[in-house]
């Protein structure tokens, strides 16, 4: 079937006059999940990872993944014409030199890329003559027939229970940041960020509970939302301010912007699709390219929202508790991985406003632990046993918070070194639950300091140790984060972070501990701040080295399992209860 | 007197017809120390310190430091009507345009200046219509009539029993990236480059053993060395071998780029400077704007370079410790903080090879120790008592090598504080010393693994935690750093670093620990790599709280003292290999 997918790509693609095609995984809006209607790259080369890019050229194509993605790849490409490469802007832009000669041209769809995305691709290729050419039809959503409808979810009013600020006063918050920089709006690219400044929420895309949307605020505070018509539901009216214009038809942005006389207006290039911008830059308009501050704004929870966290996290630890507690007789009763995802979303179910996963659990027994991103599929999901070494990623949505909890438990015999390699990630663990840093510091200054115990004895892992985390809005949200990228982001008071050293031992194991935090002003120290934990939920007992814990690592620990048993026993179960008992004896 | 000079200057601006004038601490080849013929900043403002800008408008006028320099500049200005400002680009740009109105000028020296280093100036003028405005002639050498002459130093070769590799290698070795680059020559903007490409080495500038100079590079491996004519002394030209061209007239850069057919050429605008680049963008060249391969090439030693070191720290070492040895007595003698400097000085005088300090000596008792760059003047001098601690932060050059190390000493009573202080910083140093990293991990990473022990308390210092150091060059070198700015460089093996964490406490004293080390890769962990010591002294026995230790701590402190004493012992006197006998002392 593919095949002629192929095909038909390839004869649109001479109608349109390219000779070849580029196709990420990405919607209008550069959500890190994405309806199926703009499931492209799936559709035209089977390949459903969460992130690829694939060109398509007349006689050859090439579908391009990251590392972790390269056994899916080949898998799913089966045995379609279409070579596997290296995710990486150099290597397509290399592959595409390749294909094509002088005076040829790439086609790609600008609602898809940002600038800054393609930037390396318009340098390398106008090297060649080769020219990357905008096209204003997409050449698949003209030939994909059974096209899936576009999510048709109502955008819901999120209350101010759950926010702690009302819209109004967030949009003159960043209203005085325009202000400041002498623009007139404020390009408001994607769900995101209208979820955060209009206090909505929806159900258009998986595990993000958004509205499709974009908007624009204006210097004087009101704003003007694009939104589908029939996501228009119930309340929404009413909760949006007179202030707000609801418009549903979303190419009325540049007469809006003429008609409010708009001279300078403020779009983040990193985040705003390729498209926009063009006609934004076609409208006699200035630009003011900079960083969003909606994003800033987003990350640094108030009072209410951390408060929102704290309970969410109460619930989701008591679920995260009982499906621990649970585990090993479901493990003997017969139990593999994709049935113990379904027993944990059962847990969490049950707890008082679970809107869904805040992403698709990673449930990887024995050697699946040690792909960092697995996901277990029928074919690949193992039966669990007694055996080895079981780590369970997950997370929750509720209304008063976002959740992402990892725990790796031992289910019976594991190898003796598996021992060492948990403890060294868990003192990176408490290297950075018990870190103390001056105002200023950004989270790539940090990041060594959770790997520090691996790196002594040679090892490492090749992810983050942290992502920030929304407020019922995203798993993963900018601006801040712990890893080794360049984020220039001060880590602020409020903004969530997950704190999530691992290891991994190829076909063998995988071990993270994985807690979300969140950052307080120092109450000992001006000028210093440090992290709370959020997430309740025991580290596995058996596999600490307790001998390779200082005596201030394994207080930590105490007193940290101590919280969760006080807060987490009134919740669950008897049964859960004495288990949790045992759990977080001290060490 | 000055009051005249600054009255000159604004004739000569008017004269010029600029409104204003940039006044940079820099010479044309952007070094960082520079020739008494270059120091117009001083000359226009009285301010010695070695970083600094000043704009002189017609009617107003401001001097520019940072924030070690406030008091100095306070100090030297007396009553100059200039007013002092924070060393800031965005602060100086805002002084300049709330003095200037649209349609004037700023007038610069473009040899001063790079075009980094005025891109906000340009970006912030150029919004208010006001232009930065190149001067053929430097309105201050027009009025300086007593201007001293440049240096008159001799270009010597520097042997190959110290460089380890010989020019032409060097020459091939880069020669192979500007092929990869297809780029037909480099431009070499300064003497330090100079001096590695070509193993010569000079007497032009303070503490740094260079000759004025500049140069290219062709593709072939051939190049061109700018150097003035009384430069060229004895046996060089013979040093130089056949395909190094020596001209005398530096204006013949263009001439000489026309007759070797160079159509692209690589010049790294970080450190060239504006006028030359200027000139280059007027030839019909394509320039290539990257980051220069000599430093890169540079800052890895090779064996013999990292054998040279090693044999100048023990000679530096052993001078170091015949200093401390004699210190205590010295004091009892009457001894301040200036004559410390001159003591240290003849120690290093009676080693062999010595060629001057590596940049001026600190020298700081008590409350002087505890402003980090402190230099003693005979106003500040204290005179040193057995009754506090005091801070010696020294280096010296020699043709094997360049050395800068601080040792913090107790003179008798001390704060009670200060042990753990000292402590502290001897933590944070021992967590450099030892630290294990995976290879392509860059400084800015690792720089919070030498803090943690003071966030730990809430304290921090307000410096780097290490810079790059040359081989018989600038004891200030890069592109490696340890420190929060970032430098997106990878540390590899033979880069030569200081570890110098610290801790000040206003008015009362000044603490500070630095090693030089150098990196090379882990015998135990491919792939990761770890530094070794070069530098040799005790460290404080008496400023150590050895509770605060753990025992691996105690064991490098232990293991690194029996290395000092075992190497040291022999270079010294009966005397002082006595009082080192004691101050290696196991703790």
């Amino acid at each position: 079937m593919s095949q002629e997918r192929l095909q038909a790509l390839r004869e649109e693609l001479q109608r349109q006059g390219v000779e070849a095609f580029l196709v990420p995984r990405a919607d209008e809006y550069q959500n890190e999940y994405v309806p199926p209607a703009d499931e492209r790259l799936a559709w035209i080369t089977g390949f459903t990872g969460s992130a690829g890019m694939a060109v398509i050229g007349l006689d050859k194509a090439a579908l391009f993944v990251d590392g972790r993605y390269t056994l899916q790849g080949q898998q799913q490409l089966g045995d379609l014409p279409i070579a596997l490469e290296n995710l990486d802007n150099q290597v397509i832009a290399s592959w595409v030199c390749e294909q094509l000669s002088s005076g040829q041209s790439l086609g790609y769809d600008p609602r898809l890329h940002t600038e800054p995305g393609l930037a390396l691709l318009v340098k390398r290729l106008s090297e060649r003559d080769i020219t990357l050419k905008p096209l204003e039809k997409n050449p698949i959503d003209a030939i994909w027939r059974d096209r899936p409808a576009p999510p048709c979810g109502k955008a819901r009013p999120h209350p101010y229970v759950f926010t702690g600020e009302h819209s109004s006063d967030k949009r003159q918050r960043i209203a005085t940041l325009l202000a400041e920089k002498r623009a007139d709006a404020l390009w408001l690219p994607n769900p995101e960020n209208c979820a955060w400044l209009f206090n909505i929420r929806g159900d258009d895309i998986p595990h993000l509970p958004v509205a499709l949307s974009s908007g624009v605020l204006f210097r004087d505070g009101s704003a003007t939302l694009y939104l589908a018509e029939r996501a228009v539901g119930e309340g929404l009216l009413e909760h949006l301010e007179r202030e707000v214009t609801v418009v549903t038809e979303k190419g009325q942005l540049f007469e809006d912007l003429h008609r409010r006389h708009v001279n300078k207006i403020w779009v983040d290039p990193s985040i705003s699709n390729c498209w926009t911008l063009q006609q934004l830059r076609g409208q006699d308009l200035q630009l003011l390219l900079e960083r969003d501050p909606v994003i800033q704004a987003k990350a640094c929870k108030n009072a209410v929202e951390l408060a929102g966290s704290r309970a969410a996290h109460e619930r989701d630890g008591a679920a995260l508790c009982e499906f621990l507690a649970e585990l090993p007789t479901a493990v003997e009763n017969g139990l593999d991985e994709l049935a113990a995802v379904k027993l944990l979303y059962r847990k969490r179910e049950e707890r008082e406003g679970f809107r869904g996963n805040s992403f698709e659990t990673i449930s990887g027994y024995g050697p699946n632990g040690a792909i960092v991103h697995y996901r277990a599929s029928p074919e690949s999901s193992l039966p669990m046993q007694a055996e080895s070494i079981y780590l369970c990623d997950s997370g929750a949505q509720y209304p008063d918070g976002t959740t992402d909890v990892t725990r790796t438990v031992a289910l019976g015999e594991f190898p003796a070194l598996a021992r060492e390699h948990f403890t060294r990630v868990l003192k990176g663990h408490i290297a950075i639950a018990t870190l103390r840093f001056p105002s200023g510091t950004c989270g790539e200054q940090i990041d060594a300091i959770a790997r520090r115990s691996l790196w002594d004895v040679g090892l490492d892992y090749a992810h983050g140790t942290g992502h920030g985390v929304g407020s019922f809005l995203s798993v993963h949200e900018g601006p801040q984060r712990i890893g080794k990228a360049i984020t220039n982001t001060p880590l602020q008071p409020g903004m969530i972070l997950s704190n999530e050293p691992g290891f991994y031992l190829t076909g063998q194991y995988g071990i993270r501990i994985e807690n979300l935090v969140f950052v307080k002003d120092s109450a000992d120290y001006p000028g210093f701040l440090q992290f709370e934990e959020l997430t309740l939920a025991p580290i596995e007992r058996h596999l600490i080295d307790v001998e390779l814990l200082t005596i201030s690592e394994r207080d930590w620990l105490n007193r940290y399992h101590q919280r969760v048993r006080e807060v987490i026993t009134p919740l669950v179960s008897e049964k859960t209860a004495l288990w949790l008992q045992q759990a977080t004896e001290a060490v």
